[in-house]
């Protein structure tokens, strides 16, 4: 009995010791940390007015610029260039056609509209199946490596972001990404990456239809760009795939504006929050008139708005991945 | 030292002699029940090559006619009736037109073309914005009754299939609804019914566009159907929204035939059910040629396939919410 008795109180001592690792360790002390903390406490506080229920902490985030990097160009289009190169065997004649023949000479392509784009989308996310799909963007994301910083693509994601969704998620907030990304190029690889499973992933969707095929039911992917979550497509994504108003939303660009906007708007206490690229040694500086994650509009509406805005050169004592 | 040497002992064995619900009490004891047993054994057991990781623990349950009731009409064509008398003051012309002249009578309308029923969803389901749109149909829910039974359409839900839902969550299992039915009419009242938050519920989908009204942010629903979750809309439904093949499926007409065809063809262990309308006494009893519900051709895939089929009148001790 002694020796129960002892192991239960070294068991209790013991257990009692735990102490929690500092919450949003890699955010500087100051505003934005604070103002995070302030409204994670009152809004998961039972005596508070500002108190919201379990099934409604809906916290979403978008992807490129807020929960890893986005330049020189978005992640994505590195792995549609990748394709370009697999594919080129059976489409002889990429090598004469812009802007495949750029691509297959390890160029970036110079000029690429929106319909390039898009084109080029389609050209190397369909016509297989979603197993296929899937298999490939795994395949990709497992090896690739950022033209510039060296990295793999997952370890540009930023260090404070990972924080702050796991300080979410232990107050019960549920975490969704709200990208203009695809949805089934995300679903390959970000679970693993964020702790945020498959289906709490919006994105951008190509149609799709559903086949027998040899006696195998299967998932066809088609060329056709079928929902573009991006700008005022954000909120009708989340009122789609999620069927309530976000009470936190995170994003980085004017395309997140209408989420942000839509999200601060809702009753009680809310929370909308803009991440600024400020840092030009540690990452990238840019806002107004960058063709990537371009910013304005949504920054002048932050501040009329009460919006909280990241410095990110100030507010982040590490940016990538530890 | 003594006093809580006795607590400890009391506390542990009060604690070991607490006993857990015999789970899926409603079911009769036979070939059903046990197959669902078995598979979610055979599933969850880390030693069970047919064991399945927590994240892949998709079930996917059909609503109208798997979860609740489903005759003499899809309960939710009962709001839309009730809809039109709310609006039949803005609408002077409908005591003139029908289907409308009909059901303000009082009646059900007699022939009702697919056209007209589109029709008539769209006048009732569309024009406001989401958060009216809630109102009204939680609005609805909480008076409404059951032509024939009288009860609340709310205690039409099957007491068996509650049972499944619990026990298939406490194995770890992520329940969700899919639905031909209106996803966001689904939204207003089945978190409350079936535990299953509205974020994993899929549905056919009414056409949205987010508007800034008044200074106001809306979802602002639109006149049009957007996606048809039924037939083989159903796995492009899961796809889109959940990302992954379901290892459990759950459904009872021709129109869950795709659904189930398509979990059941995933590698590795899957379960596809399909309950079957045969107790007359206790509910209704249809198949085969059934303006609701109807079920013929997916009933001979079962056999085929190996499906589990659930005789409603030979295998579940009650019908309703107990």
């Amino acid at each position: 009995m002694k020796l129960l008795i002892s192991f239960i109180l070294v068991f209790s001592l013991g257990f009692t010791t735990i102490t929690k690792a500092e919450p949003l360790a890699s955010w500087q002390e100051g505003e934005v940390k604070q103002a995070i903390i302030n409204f994670v406490k009152k809004t998961t506080d039972r005596n508070s007015n500002d108190f919201v229920a379990v099934t409604d902490r809906i916290a979403v985030f978008d992807n490129d610029g807020t929960l890893w990097a986005e330049q020189p160009a978005y992640f994505q289009l590195f792995f549609a260039l990748e394709q370009v190169k697999k594919l080129a065997k059976d489409n002889p004649d990429w090598k004469t056609t812009q802007p495949y023949a750029d691509i297959l000479k390890g160029n970036m392509p110079a000029h690429m509209s929106e319909a390039d784009l898009v084109a080029l989308v389609m050209k190397t996310h369909t016509g297989m199946n979603s197993d296929e799909f899937t298999k490939r963007a795994s395949s990709w994301m497992s090896a690739a490596k950022h033209p510039i910083t060296k990295k793999p693509f997952t370890e540009m994601v930023y260090q404070p972001m990972l924080e702050l969704l796991s300080y979410l998620r232990e107050h019960d907030y549920k975490t969704f990404i709200v990208s203009g990304g695809g949805v089934e190029f995300m679903r390959a690889w970000a679970p693993a990456v964020y702790g945020i499973p498959a289906e709490q992933i919006v994105g951008s969707r190509i149609a799709s239809e559903y086949k027998v095929i040899d006696g195998k039911p299967q998932i066809v992917r088609l060329p056709k760009l079928e929902f573009n979550n991006d700008k005022a497509g954000k909120p009708i994504g989340i009122y789609n795939a999620i069927g309530k108003r976000p009470v936190m939303a995170f994003g980085n660009s004017d395309g997140d504006r209408e989420m942000l906007e839509w999200t601060k708007a809702g009753a009680g206490a809310r929370f909308s929050m803009l991440i600024h690229h400020t840092d030009d040694k540690r990452e990238w500086a840019y806002d107004k008139g960058s063709k990537i994650g371009g910013l304005d509009k949504a920054l002048q509406q932050a501040k009329q708005e009460s919006w909280t805005v990241v410095d990110m050169k100030k507010d982040w004592k590490v940016i990538y991945k530890q």
